[in-house]
């Protein structure tokens, strides 16, 4: 049994439930959101959907937070998104604050829950919400760079997709950084080919934007590659993933990508088996990682003291 | 090989496309849209997505519609959505004038295809693209109402929905009838079971209006049934489904969904199996059709004609 | 959920086994065989085989044939295999035997299951056991050589497999008739094709003797076919196959294939769909059928009356 | 494209391809064996398979080994099997000089292929093939075995199969250790549970012997969990599996099991992550193999001397 609970489904938590499902990672789903109706109307749309495919798993489509409860794992998009001229610093204070509630109401009623964290700034979320629930959580990291990239260098050498290996690592976002000592086209280093590596981390930093100004958001590459990373845990499958999971830093729990081994248990990482340049390069994500967090922290209690 | 080509990827298409490609039936799609810069983004988006599942369809996204050629089987989601204050009649001709277009740029490129029509009034727009094609044009017709109806029945009898059989027939919307001799629940008529008939048919009629309402349009449950029509004429599966498939009436050729064999071949239909009450269903859905049909392709005449 | 009894795992009940679970058709299996230590020992194998993939169904392997209870469906592929020198009548009078007591034994047990006979002469069988349990019983009838009859054309026409379609029915064996009215190629029918009908027919006749000759034992083929009927059960798929089903000719319930609709209810059959040639093959089935079941019964109640 | 050349088609090598096929992880297979007629039969009963599924894969039976040309991988299960009263030493001569053949044969043919070894015993003979072939070859190794492991504990512990996670490592074969310091239950390590180590060693050790005795042959469990290497190398999956890569040892490439991630590319393993006793186990089965290799090649071309 594979109970997952979702929380928050906008347009890309409903391409996660939607995928995981379908690719058999879930058998029973607890599907929540804020907005009246979404849930339960969405859960028509699952349940017309799965007629056709003869998919079994049990969902139920909630607006009481109460419903998520002995879930095996539970995946939280929910959060605001970045409006026009609101800072990243403002984000981060707007969803922390709803990551602690979260944190109080989910971690009593999931108990040894694995928590998976897709709301942005994700890393930061998912060091938040862990800080408040004490509960172990993960985040999304840099798995979706990590296809992106691959996606590009096939296209660009005219390769199949399911030859280009290698992984993104950092924080999630702008300043991840290509793990160039990682990516192999056909078994051989990257070196071997002609590829202009600028352009490939040009890609990976902005094909979100273009998408997003095209189509409004990105879902179907996040959403599929997401529910990858619940159907690695629910079947066991020790898939190495580039995701942000915690790690002590100066006496606090933060989130920073290095491809690590996803199983129904979390680990090893592999950064240490990494060249010296990409493992200097994550070492300077986690401080930068840490500094913005404090700073972002900070901000969060100054904004929740009485005034 | 199997290759498909998409014309429109609205919210709807791309659900078509991601479904129909994940499921294995597609070997090679092409994907148009009108909008710019929309199938090309597209295109990214599911790039990214079959990275993490290895899958080796080779896709193309494009805004000029010469590059649907050689296909297999063309999918048209393309088409106006009925806006507010808008006739059904007016609608009709919107996109009637769509669908003549295509059927001309199209027909040449695509020698030997199926076209499956996805557009709205679907089984309408069936007709009017086949008679200036002269290529053979089915319609989703009324599988989606059709899984509707069981997902339905299995919610409120609490039973898998892999239980519940039978089919909705007629034209797709609203004048939609099941076929209620077709309708078994582990394997028994349904009149052994205890549920009220009306609400079932109100749910098929309702639903898609309430999801719309909250959701802003239905997409997971029409895109994942379609995709499954689909794979079945793709995989050869020789499900019986209820789409619309072309028929003499009055020596015109019009669609009008009942329950139909559906592999790399269309057919037979089970028609003459159903129960006199239901096929006097189907014939009254066939005749309504046709004089609706014959108004609506007058008014296009009309809107045709020089001033 | 889906609950699954297997009686007997030869070579042939093992590939079905295996092949019906992996295909996601089975959520609860219970494996019976009257070899001491097999099933267990098969279970051990497929526990393995599941780890890797991630498979939850729950396996059982027994000797006790009182496990298999609560079944939504028995699949039996329990009987002797015909010997050199052994009649068909030999063969008839030996396995209904066991039919008999396994009806006796699974029938109280099983309320409502659906029964897929497999042990041979596989129709006849389905007869004989549906007489003593008086239990809904099938045979998985001509759909095997149906398959097989597609995968030659398209070999032969050197084209994919999807794009073959049609149908063999009759009864199962040397009797078996392709019904060349259904049989298409790229949805025209088979006369617009280069192709030799006796050589098709001689391959669905010799190809299992062929096969058994090099190999020992037809598995992958049938296993694999048979699964995917009890998928169709399963999974509600609504796929038209060629298998045999019960029908009244002369007072008897007797089995004989043709094409017909397979879902969690099983039916109509698309016989009278047909073109007259085709139908007249199957009438002409019957009677032979009918005939040859008698004298066999007539044989086995001889076997059966006390010295 | 993923191109797979099978070499061997007994009981267990029918199995990796007809899994392999199914799990989506081959375009094109080319199926040899030495025993004539019978790839050209297997590939009638995969056909026929393939029919109902829809799977397009090509596949060609020959006995010809040069038809095994232009391959991505090549798969090798041909050998003897060791018969009673034949020692190890000497199930490893005639082996031995298969495999010269096959690496003279094959190497040539298909530029840039890897090779997984099945044939027993399986790492010796992994290292005798590269040294001849100067090729990339891997073992199935321990991965077997690590299945065998997880399902055990699993059902030990009555939890789902997908909570257990942990390897096996070594050589293949009785003296495989367990890698304790990787088993985990729902991320918890072994420790935090009841169940005796031992037990688990002797499961591992005896039960292919116990399935051997009854069903005459291991086939389902490595058949499967072999096919899941092929898929996880062909379809990129970065899953880290127990399987033996070459390493350097004394001035001679031999092969080891530890984790390891298999995608396009294999590597990097996991080895220096383990703890220190597992690391211990290792290191000392290293030099078990290297002292055992090094006498059964003297044997070898003690055998091929001309007298």
């Amino acid at each position: 049994m594979s109970k997952v609970g979702f929380i928050g489904v906008g347009k890309i938590g409903q391409t996660i439930v939607y995928s995981s499902i379908v690719s058999g990672a879930v058998d029973e789903a607890v599907i929540y959101d804020i907005i009246p109706e979404l849930p339960e109307k969405f859960e028509h749309e699952l349940r017309h959907a799965f007629a056709t495919k003869g998919i079994k798993t049990e969902i139920l489509g909630t607006n009481n937070l109460d419903d998520v409860a002995g879930m095996d794992m539970v995946v939280i998009s929910a959060g605001k998104p970045r409006k026009p001229g609101m800072s990243r610093r403002d984000l981060f204070v707007d969803n922390a604050k709803i990551m602690m509630d979260l944190a109080g109401k989910l971690a009593p009623k999931n108990p040894g829950a694995i928590y998976l964290m897709v709301a942005n700034p994700v890393d930061m979320m998912a060091s938040v919400f862990m800080k408040y629930s004490k509960e172990y959580t993960i985040s999304t990291g840099d798995q979706v760079e990590t296809m992106r990239m691959r996606s590009y260098i096939a296209k660009k050498l005219k390769v199949p997709v399911t030859q280009v290996d290698g992984f993104v690592g950092g924080e999630h976002g702008e300043d991840a950084v290509v793990l160039w000592s990682t990516v192999k086209v056909k078994g051989k280093p990257i070196d071997n080919f002609n590829i202009n590596k600028q352009e490939v981390e040009d890609y990976v930093k902005k094909i979100p934007g273009e998408i997003i100004r095209v189509m409004g958001g990105t879902t179907w590459g996040p959403g599929t590659i997401i529910a990858d990373i619940i159907k690695a845990v629910s079947l066991n499958e020790n898939r190495v993933m580039s995701i942000a999971t915690p790690r002590q830093y100066e006496g606090q729990i933060i989130h920073v990508s290095s491809p690590i081994v996803v199983s129904s248990s979390i680990g090893p990482s592999l950064e240490t088996l990494l060249d010296e340049k990409d493992r200097w390069h994550l070492n300077s994500a986690m401080k930068d990682f840490y500094e913005a967090y404090m700073e972002n922290m900070k901000q969060l209690e100054q904004s929740l003291k009485p005034t």
